[in-house]
């Protein structure tokens, strides 16, 4: 068995390429082969958001704290508040973010497929995130 | 894309078969196939712990709230407070609960194997859960 305790690991900003705004990522975990699941804490202050992207096996948030929103490319923005949970199936191109004005952590779970959970696209524009 | 919406799942009662004392299962989530992850947020009240058992793909715990235990067969218990995760590998036999005073939530996540995240077992005894 392997415990990470609470404020052993340094908080790291969200990459430029991958992510818009002020993103923090804390507290990452992995599963050992054979199991495939991983994930991390998210923060999104106000405006910031994910870049468009896929997950080969799909993506669960748990939102733990604000407000935020999930778009599926080609359609309308969910919003996403506190307590919520989204199922985002594999392959599907989504981005997520925090709302314009309210902060969002949310816990991102994902699977890897050939050792990744996740395959990067284009940013989300501030014509796309404004227009959600 | 699901949406699992914030209390329009009501709260269930952690079954008898597999759980000590008073526990409440809330907000349980399921990848559909191909994925395999799936879950729920545990809370125990103080002394209620699960059953003995073991994931065919291992299993993290996110601590979200309180203080408990975690014990391998075996082996001495560890300590879990606020913001701790753990990772228990695959078949490792092992319970996790409550410390006596005080209770715990965390989020379980567990990959399936054949439709089911978890193999079930005995009873932790009152003897075992104090002299952890």
């Amino acid at each position: 068995m392997k415990i990470i305790r609470s404020g052993t690991l340094p908080s790291v900003r969200g990459p430029e390429a991958w992510f818009s705004g002020t993103v923090r990522i804390d507290a990452p975990f992995q599963a050992t082969e054979p199991a495939a699941v991983g994930g991390a804490t998210v923060t999104f202050e106000p405006g910031a958001r994910t870049a468009w992207h896929t997950h080969p096996l799909g993506q669960t948030l748990i939102v733990t704290q604000g407000r935020g929103w999930l778009q599926e490319w080609g359609k309308e923005a969910q919003v996403l508040n506190q307590g919520d949970i989204a199922w985002i199936p594999p392959e599907v191109k989504h981005w997520h973010g925090a709302s314009s004005q309210t902060a969002m952590t949310h816990i991102a779970i994902a699977e890897s497929v050939n050792g990744s959970p996740v395959d990067w696209l284009e940013k989300v524009t501030d014509e796309q995130y404004q227009g959600r």
